[in-house]
């Protein structure tokens, strides 16, 4: 992306990957989003924290966090007041060719972005579309924010073609899985419901996030398979992820929210912890 | 991978692409694994068109067909007399953060590697192991040989770990859909049935060859849903991929096979054909 402002890989000002990394050649490998504001890394933790618990799911032996850390320092004391740092983690240079892994090293990419205040017009409420196809239910990769993401490239074709925010994808047995960018959460009589992303998805900070301060908000937050009828019976619903925060839906196809109370509490709220 | 011959990127001698490629950040983008003997790279029309016809699924722009034929030459000129010639084309550098293309410039990457003769004892038949998870159904993407392979990666770890040689793949359905790096036939009363790979996996370009050749060869040859219950009547069963040819299985699970007399005259003809 033309406007990174800086790049690091494994530590070194560079801009570009061999070849030959797994990454490239077979999606094999994590990423972060980190939203820097203010020259702090929002909820850096819980993002640590996941990358380290999905190289270890994936079996990458990933040992760079402290030098990771300290790229993410030296990145939030030259962003601009909102900037996005993304972290790429893949399993490396591949040592032999073919699908198996097979003891390699793996590469860490840290690119820093600046990126511009969310659009007002968000905060109204937003569309959705639902994406054709289905995504894999997979418990070994469900969950991770892994680099094989062209089922959620191929629905965000979609939604944009729509012209919508964002596309719903659903696995196989038609429950809910989450947006292509984002993670849904739907509000009924006052409990908010969210799919689980133990199979499929991505087990998003922000989701996280919202799940642990609706806990502390007294609000009743549950993990819940949804199916897209379920739709009819939600007085709301909205999407989060880390840049966005939590931005309410108005609309998914055929069924139109006209409530977003809950929502844009939890967006206020979300906006203004100190992280 | 370290033992590449020669790496062109658009092609200049390059062994390295940037950061911000689609196929490194999303898995966008597509690949194909082209056997080079005596200088030839085999079923190359074959090849060449599947990346076409994949571009234009994914809206990939992609016009290098000429020159990736000219560094296909090249790199036939220079091969040893068995290599293989890996043929990687992204969506090309992202013009900004984020799921949807955004109009990008797609990237050729073209990597020779040399390679040894097929394993002798693989023509005894090798063992497979079913693969846990499974692979989504998508009409978008299936059939389509893009980078997007974490599940394949998982799958062949799987196998490995299991002492097999491959991973059959399987929807939510319980259908087949193939191995980790291979296409699946089985053998049935003299007929030969393969999953079809329009919702999921790879249309293998040797699985092409052997759908045709059989044809020539006035064997009936099906695309069929296949589940793993359909082993059990099965009296034959092969793998196929452009590096391998045509290998046949001993052993699927619980599932063994006692004969290979049709793999291994499928295996000798397309091993002779001069393509």
């Amino acid at each position: 992306m033309s406007d990174a402002i800086v790049t690091w890989v494994d530590g070194q000002r560079a801009a570009s990957v061999p070849t030959d990394d797994r990454g490239l050649q077979y999606g094999d490998g994590l990423f972060e989003t980190i939203l820097l504001r203010g020259g702090k890394a929002r909820f850096l933790e819980a993002h640590l924290s996941r990358l380290a618990s999905g190289c270890t799911r994936l079996a990458i032996p990933f040992r760079g966090e402290s030098e990771l850390r300290a790229e993410i320092a030296a990145a939030a004391a030259q962003a601009p007041h909102l900037a996005v740092l993304k972290v790429i983690v893949t399993r490396g240079s591949a040592t032999r060719r073919g699908y198996a892994p097979d003891g390699e090293a793996p590469r860490r990419v840290v690119s820093l972005y600046e990126t511009a205040a969310l659009a007002a017009e968000l905060r109204a409420g937003v569309e959705l579309v639902f994406a054709t196809g289905t995504v894999a239910e997979h418990p070994g990769l469900g969950g991770l924010k892994h680099l094989s993401r062209l089922e959620n490239v191929w629905a965000m074709g979609e939604a944009r073609a729509a012209g919508a925010f964002d596309a719903l994808l659903r696995m196989a047995s038609e429950q809910l899985v989450s947006g292509a960018m984002t993670n849904f959460f739907m509000v009924r009589a006052g409990k908010v419901l969210t799919p689980p992303v133990d199979r499929a998805g991505v087990a998003g900070i922000m989701r996280q996030v919202v799940l642990r301060e609706c806990s502390a908000l007294g609000i009743v937050a549950i993990e819940q398979s949804l199916r897209a009828h379920d739709l009819a019976t939600a007085d709301e619903a909205f999407v989060t992820n880390a840049r966005i925060g939590v931005v309410p839906v108005r609309r998914v196809g055929e069924h139109a929210f006209h409530m977003n109370t809950l929502a844009r509490r939890l967006a206020d709220h979300v906006e203004a912890l100190d992280a």
